[in-house]
């Protein structure tokens, strides 16, 4: 357990420094057209994720994510247990990643991001995307296909990024570290909340449907 | 049966969601250059129907596209009835995703496109994006490489968007679904028919090349 | 044979439509930044070329290429005969898929390119590029990972568009296949010679290279 | 061992040229945005990077880089001697691979770059940037994994081009190739020292975390 909780820290602040990172590099290498800033952002992020979850996955199954953790466990891949002690992890190593972003980039250590995108959109396109990142998950885990996961993720948040108005936080966990970086990539603390909500919400949707569309699991796949 | 219809109706949903979505952001980020939405828009489109394959294909087979079902049937992949139930699923799926990607844009749900791209060049091109699609679904099912599907057929679409003057819809279902969205990605009803008589034209020039070129099939790859 | 002279046909046009239609898109949409249209084309080029490898290869191994077909016959994997049959349909192949992307694009269906690109640096990088494609395609084959071609062989041209001043053509037919099409991906009649004979050069440095590093063939690696 | 010699010169000369050569394109084409430059500079890394490590690693590892031989030498991978040879070898191809990329593009041969960029936020980024990429190479290969390692080493650094701000050279050899060309990819010979310090520091770092993540060597992973 002690080695699974170092891979998830180290996994989730890694994934925030990608995350915050290269959005970061992206603001101002490119300050003349945010979409393109949008591309750059999503393509590192893409191709980053895919060798994070391929470093992380035989340690701790490369979760990252409270919503996943929490899946995981209602679906009987994690302990309870488990689950109680990958959030904290998650969340702490999210806002410890944002923070490595932030100093890699010559920016103050922490700043409270001012990007307050919290409409109905927002909301509902963080339940599609949540929704979507799941069935992406446990779709290959029951159907003997873990081994994709990497590229899969990787390759769904690359295009969640663009077919979301939100950009596809999906991530609790990454909601509360993106408040720590006034960039790119940053929300506000007062629209954190109804992140976190519309992603839980998408995860109360996904587990009737994940029971329904993938009935057995053919065979649990774990690296090691 | 129950199963695969969902999976058919929500895949076909999340990939009209997936490519209008995509479309109305790129439009709106980088309002300087068509270029650069349709990169956007292409290699969102790429990687989100990768993933999206990878869900759904063991409950449906994936298809999210009537021709796709068409000549599976008519190469005996799939029974006739299948095919009666899979087509409306596809379409109504498609209709209502490119709705979906209206509201999380927080634009009208429906609106009709006034994008009107009905020239023989566009035609000619359906037929040929068409012909490629299907070349590229059914070599692999017939050569024992159906689990390589998902990467080759979002690969070839993200590629067919630019080699293309209609941007390779190659799909009646999401052409439909296409015309409720008066962003990017949508076309003009009255274009609409002329795609889909294209499409259909592929999939007649497509049957005999199959069966030339592929001649036994080596072994059915369904993952479930 | 006959399957496979259909395949190296069709499998060549496809390619030079894609190489020449995705330059022609590239440049209409994207007028402003020469760099953004070669990011578009390498794109559109690199995934679309795994697509087509993946459809062909199990029918003729999927040369599309004069210089590859040369030194698989030179190394034992194809008889001459067959060498003498495939080059006259991959030069035919992409000038007609060059014919094909001009149509799909409205443009008059043979124009003859005016970019003059022939001076010694790009002669060099012909000599690179052409050098690399080989290693890329002989180094998997004769180590058992022939299945990896496709997409080892997309993402090298992807890169090599990029890292040679000549954008790396690396393919005699192709070079001739861009003469009829005055567009971004076309090469004037002048420099072609230039060309074929650094690909050419290509072929003499590879053959003892590849017999130095890859000396013996762990097994053939042909999907049917 | 001659020929692992001749794979690992090969592999390092042509990753400088891609490294660079890329980099000398994406300014002279895309003049207007630097952030496109590193995009078209990234994403040509990449895919190049993952298709020269297929072709290399049966040979010689596909190191091109002397912190990764360091690592694989501590770990017991290859022996001090191959590290004593592979080191030199690295160097000399990288920087031949340079002036390379300046011939290809008919630049002067040999240029010294002026782009100093040295400060502390570089320097960590050069410890987090190396610190990764270690994970990735060493995870993969104590988990049986090895076969994945191009597609993950490309992906991850073309992520990590974009989440530090040193733009994540992480590799000593390619630190001294860049500053023979005063491009793009070029680093000021005063800055150097501080990279290559700082790589050395991530391999101090990195050789207790492997060993704790991955403490037992499941199989040894060499094509060939």
């Amino acid at each position: 357990m002690r080695r699974a909780l170092v891979a998830e820290f180290l996994g989730s602040l890694l994934l925030a420094a990608l995350v915050v990172g290269s959005g970061i590099a992206a603001q101002r290498l490119s300050p003349d057209d945010v979409g393109l800033q949008l591309l750059e952002n999503a393509a590192a992020t893409a191709v980053g994720l895919y060798a994070l979850i391929l470093v992380f996955s035989p340690v701790s199954g490369a979760h990252f994510n409270p919503i996943v953790s929490l899946v995981d466990a209602a679906l009987g891949g994690i302990t309870w247990r488990h689950f109680a002690l990958y959030v904290p992890t998650q969340v702490v190593g999210c806002v410890t990643g944002a923070i490595v972003a932030n100093v890699l980039f010559d920016s103050a250590p922490i700043s409270i991001s001012t990007t307050d995108r919290a409409t109905w959109p927002h909301g509902l396109s963080e339940v599609v995307a949540t929704l979507g990142l799941l069935l992406v998950i446990f779709s290959l885990a029951r159907t003997g296909r873990g081994e994709k996961a990497a590229a899969a993720v990787g390759a769904y948040i690359g295009a969640a990024y663009w077919f979301t108005s939100s950009t596809s936080f999906a991530n609790p966990a990454i909601t509360i570290g993106r408040v720590f970086s006034d960039s790119f990539a940053g929300v506000a603390p007062s629209a954190a909340p109804l992140y976190v909500l519309a992603q839980l919400a998408a995860a109360a949707l996904a587990l009737p449907l994940i029971r329904l569309l993938y009935p057995a699991v053919l065979h649990e796949e774990r690296t090691a």
